[in-house]
């Protein structure tokens, strides 16, 4: 992927902007790493958003959902949002005014196109469930060309999107620094908790390194 | 806070309905055991949507801000809707189109009203700071003028809102119970770490239970 040269307008980050990065890797890292992602988008003049489960494949942000969805029709009809964040920890400062998070967070607008073709759709799912299982896509019972008509798949470009993020500990006022309080920052860890087997798996052991 | 008797035309879950929640508990639970919250909002005929940190107090969802931030100034001029959601597992199935999550997402529609008066301003931050703390803000260095000044505070009422919960095992055909693939629920947790005191604070040892 390239690297991109300047944010647009909509993406340049006006709030703390020494926060703010543009290139492609840092990005992509930020989508990779969330779950979900929140398309906002508008509809008959009103504003909507909704949560979605997102994945990434070369430059673009991927999404899916049932075909009659209200969401998948409208994205196409106009500009989209999409933004996902996570919290890596809570700061805690000495003044109420200096508290803070450290987070990484990605704002992404464009226009969503759908993926029409059968193959091409099939395709395009596969690296969803590999994301969360490298090597199951193969081992899965097909997907029957009933369940592919009945899934939406859309996509938007990476091209113009703007990442922010905050890394770093508590950053007081000088004449704060003796107060008498705790400062300091709490991590916040997103973590796999041990796999419970469907009592009817034929399959009892989890293949799959990433999940061990 | 009292139930709400029915959704509205904007809150009812159209997709997969049974996982649609209305009440007012639910709802707020759910507000308060995330960190960040989506605001999406209309600009000048465009959609934008941020994230951000928010919290609870009573039956609004607070947010705020740089006095000067263009979302702000936004928010009070058109409905905005405002999303959260916790993926709490991942579900793994037979086939591709069974696989889900389990999460709880909240969906808010309304208008952000601002807080303007410094005093009430000052009692509406206190709980921001106590969700994270119990017991921290009378600890910190008093807000300033300056700072209570610089800081928007705004608020949207839960009375329009909807959840959306999926907390349950696999679910596959009947015909693919038998299909020799791994089938189970890989929870996900989010969790606090040891927290880092800061170098230069004054008070070493971390006074609050939650954080232990």
């Amino acid at each position: 992927m390239n690297g991109h040269p300047a944010p647009s307008a909509r993406t340049r980050v006006r709030r703390l902007p020494d926060r703010g990065h543009y290139d492609a890797g840092t990005i992509a890292a930020i989508v990779d790493a969330a779950s979900v992602c929140t398309v906002a988008f508008q509809h008959e003049g009103a504003v909507h958003a909704l949560p979605t489960i997102h994945w990434r494949d070369g430059e673009h942000l991927y999404i899916h959902g049932a075909k009659a969805s209200r969401m998948l029709k409208a994205l196409t009809a106009g500009d989209a949002c999409v933004t996902l964040c996570m919290v890596d920890g809570l700061v805690y400062a000495r003044s109420a005014f200096h508290h803070s998070m450290n987070y990484r967070s990605v704002v992404i607008y464009g226009r969503f196109e759908i993926i029409d073709d059968p193959d091409e759709k099939t395709r395009r799912l596969r690296p969803l469930i590999e994301k969360f299982a490298t090597g199951r896509w193969d081992e899965l019972r097909p997907m029957t060309l009933k369940e592919l008509n009945a899934t939406s798949v859309l996509r938007i470009p990476l091209s113009e999107a703007s990442a922010k993020i905050r890394n770093a500990g508590v950053k007081d006022d000088d004449e704060d620094m003796q107060w008498p309080v705790w400062a300091g920052v709490v991590p916040i860890e997103s973590k796999r908790g041990t796999p419970l087997t469907d009592p009817d798996s034929v399959v009892r052991e989890i293949p799959y390194q990433q999940l061990k």
